[in-house]
């Protein structure tokens, strides 16, 4: 990589993300779980969902704009099915939310084989990544969708925004069989807005199929660009609609009002989150050939997949565990100079000292 | 359309497909629980997956083959996991495996709100659609995932098939709001084999990024397309390679073995099942906008995606439903003349009476 990345302490950038949230009027508890998420976005290179990203989605969907509401507190819908709770998280910071109910789905895996948690009232949880990885390194698979913030993605033959970037997430155990969790993790559009705006930027044009202008008609100009399309046709399209309607099923109301905080009225603008964990034990007929164990199977399998010429393919959760490498080996998080600067925005807001570029050394 | 169908009265076929079956050697039971999901693929359209192409994957890799063994008994492996059960199906009929699979689940998911049920040892259960939209006709939202028969999609950037076509199909309980189930159904390749060979029989092209030469080099000929590539490239390779590791866990062996009989020798070379069932009692936070109930919420949602000058768009599982209605407008299930030729191959085998195109009313 050409880019110069400094290296952060972690508990330096912990203590600067929890001290902003606790500004903004979050628990102790609440910020230490946003600023945790956070350092683990950082740490697996998934530098679109960080700290900066987080503090800026709750300015402006969050607690600025009551998508989010500090020191809500989660409540547990009474139902009589064992395997499955039903939360009202009262738009509780979403990495809160997220972490608690990864929790509580491992618990019912543990006992029953499989867990799930549908979750009513939430607020943005950044990169469901996060919290199927954390399940995949204790040895479980994990699942989440979410509802996305805003509708931004048109129907398959569509003109219209009337669908999230809707993303899905899924992780492994895979640790013992090839070192890391494979974890799963996008969205349904094919490029996010941020990518757009970014490409515009840089004067570059978008791949085909990825956004229509305001018409519906497909474009690659990133400036006439103003809608999103899902990736595969119909195929993308049915993964993106399937957010909608779990979280219909949920509690989730209309797709266009959700965090249109100004148009909402008397109806209801929030996210809903949907996680899965699944027990492997609870999955394994036990007969694996050759004598394997289950790790040693999955092993077997990655393999057989990546052999016969495709050698040079990657694994979903590659690149995160290669980044987390590069952190570990450096000792901290890894962060631009312009992401440093604006970490100093968020510092001058918390009240909090300003990180000077010359007190970290450049990573390798 | 202008191809024309002809109607057969169901019992007729049913009767047909069962007699295959058992001249086969499978029991009564397994027949007519073949017969009976042959009959829901074609009243739903499913002509890929209709009783011949069942009849043919059971000759070509199934009961003629050793991969499928007639009169084969499931087996519950004793787990301590109360939502989930894993079968040992021993190579039992696919269709007969699949229906039990559900109906478990199902019964599972009444008590715990999620139910799963994990199978190894599997023959080809066909259509995965069938089994899900089964289960949400009577209200549940049902997932199932399986190894495809053979390793014919390359991984993404690769050269060399080591992934099934390995289908994901979810199915919503949407008939009180919408008329007929959502039904998500594909395979995780951007066409099936099948397809190429129709292509190539009809003179025309494949679409871009579907399939590869000998060397691994993208073609559009179907004449040279040797092998086939995931649809929505990283993202579809992710959602192939679930299947495969998901398979791993339960006991599937090494994907490029598999159903290759020849091959095999001392390791494993069936499929797996993986089939969950979520009830959405158990999902519901019961907060629905405007006082609305589940079924009114997850109508107003669909009504918003479809709305907004979006009113061209599909829903996933309308066409089915639109092919189910036409079958019982008109009273039966509907072949070509070609399907019916084929049939009476079956019924000389079975040595049953010929089917009479004469006897069968044209279709409107």
């Amino acid at each position: 990589m050409s880019e110069t990345f400094y290296v952060v302490p972690e508990e330096q950038h912990n203590a600067l993300v929890t001290a902003a949230y606790k500004k903004r009027g979050y628990s102790t508890a609440e910020a230490q779980a946003g600023a945790r998420f956070c350092a683990e976005a950082s740490r697996h290179g998934i530098r679109t969902h960080n700290a900066l990203k987080a503090l800026h989605l709750d300015h402006f969907l969050g607690s600025a704009a009551g998508g989010c509401v500090p020191k809500a507190k989660l409540e547990k819908v009474k139902l009589p099915y064992r395997a499955s709770q039903v939360w009202n998280a009262n738009r509780k910071l979403g990495q809160a939310t997220g972490y608690a109910a990864i929790e509580a789905a491992i618990k019912l895996a543990d006992k029953y084989g499989v867990g799930m948690v549908s979750v009513d009232n939430a607020f943005h949880y950044l990169w469901g990544g996060g919290y199927v990885m954390d399940a995949a390194k204790r040895g479980y698979i994990a699942y989440t969708n979410c509802t996305a913030a805003l509708a931004e993605v048109v129907p398959f033959g569509g003109k219209f925004p009337t669908l999230g970037t809707n993303p899905h997430s899924w992780g492994f155990p895979t640790t013992e069989a090839i070192g890391y969790p494979i974890v799963i993790d996008w969205a349904t559009s094919v490029v996010a807005m941020g990518r757009v705006q970014q490409l515009l930027r840089e004067g570059k044009q978008l791949p085909p199929n990825a956004a229509v202008d305001e018409t519906g008609t497909p474009t690659t100009d990133p400036a006439k660009a103003k809608y999103l399309i899902p990736f595969g046709a119909h195929k993308g399209y049915g993964l993106a609609l399937m957010n909608e309607i779990v979280g219909a099923f949920i509690g989730g109301s209309i797709p266009t009002l959700r965090n249109r905080w100004d148009k909402v009225g008397d109806d209801k603008g929030t996210c809903t989150f949907f996680f899965q964990v699944w027990k492997p034990e609870a999955m394994s007929a036990g007969a694996f050939a050759k004598g394997r164990n289950q790790a040693e199977n999955v092993k077997a399998v990655i393999a057989d997949i990546l052999g016969h010429g495709n050698e040079g393919c990657m694994l979903p959760g590659q690149l995160e565990a290669q980044a987390a490498a590069r952190c570990a080996k450096n000792g901290g998080l890894l962060f631009s100079e312009a992401e440093i600067n604006a970490f100093n925005e968020v510092a001058a807001e918390a009240r909090k000292a300003r990180w000077k570029l010359s007190d970290f050394k450049v990573a390798e």
